[in-house]
């Protein structure tokens, strides 16, 4: 494996070898499959769950890693292109990432959307401004509309609660939070649903529709795998008979990039909380997913979130063994 | 070993075997007893030589680490239970904790004292809080009254220089310093002297009293060991035939939490620096112990730190070893 | 080897077997050579290449390392000798050296100049007081006037470019920054590529010439080794037939120390910035080296830096191979 960007690059069969890796790794722990690896892991974003579990990835399976992020004292790093560096950045990205790269047999790369213009963050120009500098094989820790590592962590969450493919219901809902956060992880969790092939609804106000080619992507998706994407503000509607909601705040896309608008906008939508009634009509066992870090009492309840529905942790925790599964494959450790 | 809180839930038989293997490691390096084992370091408060000798013990044998603490970008951490998360923080504890603790095959926690309530902090409330939310095994890397790894490197430093155990005198001295300090090393420090089997004698001026639970919690100890513990203000007398004076700072008691009358009660100790008059009437080879930091000049003169009296190099060395034995326990590499 | 200070204290053919080393390692890997071994890394000034390389080697040995930095929260550390440490530092690097030393079995320090004197700074009067506190094995990550890995990492890229020794031609040129930097690497790349058997030019306007001690200890190295040092401001005649041009920007050895004259001289050299003109009578395939970081559009035009005379990245990347070799050496791998 030469990249892992996005999970769209990879087939349903490839995806399930990665996820059979990972529960194997997960019993059968192989401390010598990548003995005196390197992984280089380069944060322009902050992270907690990413920074934690890749470099226990590496350690579990006998490599290490290194992590180079901004908050260090490392010079201020300049972004733009063609700029007289004459101000406070004494090094630009053009010399930082080959750099970087090139102390490892891998890279992971974070670096969110801009969020200014709509189009330039889904085609990705940020990140593939990154990845065009280096020939290194190369990890998306979450790019703009992306973030496979998550994804193939919920996919083996799903998998792992028996949650059916064909015929299972996912509920991607928007809920509150004070501020305007990425779409990377409801662009790319919306696929990856499809991708399994679930009933994957959209469930969001007015002003927060996730982008027409995102939708797109995802029902072709549907289609291939024998799902589908609806989308709806009906809570209710929505919620009926789902085997799981995945709660995610993002962006509103009407107002992208405009912070006032945005705010005005989501100010009247702080019942957006998920709470124990919006699963009155769900399934029984209906889960409760979230990639985490969330707000509790303005995301979710503590009641649900402390609660048997939750499996965040879970989750979380699944990070770290499909991971493992990538690096395992990109860095040639035998299968 | 399912958690190292505190060095009384051990008996001195199993802190004997703790420190045998300790000094075994030291001479008989196993760098693969801990292939592929990874601990998770979460500092909720600052480091120097828990960071670096955890790091370090890890690699010894052949695992690894990773490191969380608050001054990483994060995204901000609220401990309070409960609350609307509408400010600030973007985590929770009570995921943040069990996330972290899930990648490793154990964690270690550092919290420190509020110093608000005494009563609150001799409960241990905070750490007690953090463990509560997880089963993954547990070093206790300092918390409001307890430094388990401080007090088994410096009962293997006392072992190493030949001090008495029964019959063997320490001073656990109260120094000046411009700051209300915890209490968590001169609380486990006077209890492992005690436990250790030595006669403790505490040393400190009015006010600085260590709490009466504390000094029972010692006393029980010592009898158990065949020690003593006293308080004394009388410098001369305390020093007399002195082993060893372990010199810390410590928050004034009487004030606990009120910040202004601590510094009115302090300003007028600073003559309370071990200097060498202190050794007048003590052992000829008394010797000097402090966790460090140490400032010099407030807490303890150059001539004392820089003379053959000072062991806190050899001290902190030894938290390196005593840690890599608790983890060669905890994880299960063969004894 | 007990330490790795100054690239002067080492044999041309003891070089030699060290790139021998470091290309049989980039080659043929050993992940286990330096098993179970740790690696302290003391910055006490800010870096990316050193901090990334350095961890990355350690791995790639089989062992590993840990990093302390200011910026970390470790209750500041005080470095004057004798003072009384009633102010914010909580600890003096007497002990903070001894210690982290004491947790390696070797150490990494990277000390920057003062810059108030050139004399202290040329007898690297703070970096040796830091090594003269332990004995365990150090290598300088860059002091005062000496950054070794660079030079070791420069002189393999020089022999990978099958740039001549004898008889090849290197300009070390200043360039113009907006700040005051340090002149480690244009003493030590001086000393370098004359002790390499080179023919030196040191290319500089008026006040940034460099001082006559360190040009005498080039010009000795190139007797012995067939090379000359030479030194002029004018551009044309430097760069006549250069294989090479390494380029960087330093303080005003005039004003050294005086920033307002320091900023006053350098204002007036804007043009001293590396472009295509510069290469008009050098060598077809003259190259551009830099240690990096770089600023562009200052020190060097975009067309440079991205056309295929620059190495930039070759040198960055020879600095883990360098300093695996330096590793290997020091701590007792099998060669």
């Amino acid at each position: 494996m030469k990249a892992f960007n996005d999970l769209a690059d990879f087939s349903n069969e490839e995806i399930a070898a990665l996820l059979d890796l990972a529960g194997r790794l997960d019993l059968h722990p192989e401390p010598e499959a990548l003995r005196g690896k390197v992984l280089a892991l380069l944060f322009l974003s902050p992270s907690l769950r990413t920074l934690a579990s890749f470099q226990a990835a590496m350690t579990r399976l006998g490599g290490g890693s290194f992590v180079i992020s901004p908050e260090m004292s490392i010079h201020g790093i300049e972004t733009r292109p063609g700029i007289v560096m004459d101000g406070m950045a004494a090094e630009h990205i053009r010399e930082a990432v080959p750099v970087i790269a090139s102390y490892g047999d891998a890279i992971g790369i974070r670096a969110f959307a801009q969020r200014r213009n709509i189009e330039h963050d889904m085609n990705e120009i940020e990140y593939t401004a990154l990845t065009d500098l280096i020939d290194t094989p190369c990890i998306n820790m979450e790019s703009a509309m992306n973030h496979p590592c998550q994804n193939l962590a919920d996919w083996k969450t799903l998998d792992d609660l028996g949650v059916p493919a064909n015929g299972g219901k996912l509920v991607l809902s928007w809920a509150y939070h004070p501020k305007a956060l990425p779409l990377a992880v409801p662009s790319s969790t919306l696929h990856m649903a499809a991708k399994r092939g679930m009933d994957v609804t959209v469930l969001r106000p007015g002003g927060f529709e996730l982008p027409q080619p995102l939708m797109q992507k995802a029902r072709a998706a549907a289609q291939a795998s024998g799902g589908s994407v609806t989308e709806t503000d009906d809570r209710i509607e929505a919620m009926q008979d789902a085997h799981v909601i995945y709660a995610k705040s993002w962006s509103s896309t009407k107002h992208y990039g405009d912070k006032i608008a945005d705010e005005d906008l989501r100010s009247e939508l702080i019942d957006w909380c998920v709470d124990d009634p919006w699963f009155d009509n769900a399934k029984e066992d209906c889960r409760f997913m979230h990639c985490l870090p969330v707000r509790r009492g303005v995301v979710v309840s503590d009641a649900v979130l402390d609660g048997p529905r939750s499996v965040v942790i879970h989750e979380a925790r699944n990070r770290m063994l499909a991971q493992m599964a990538v690096l395992h494959q990109m860095l040639g450790g035998p299968l």
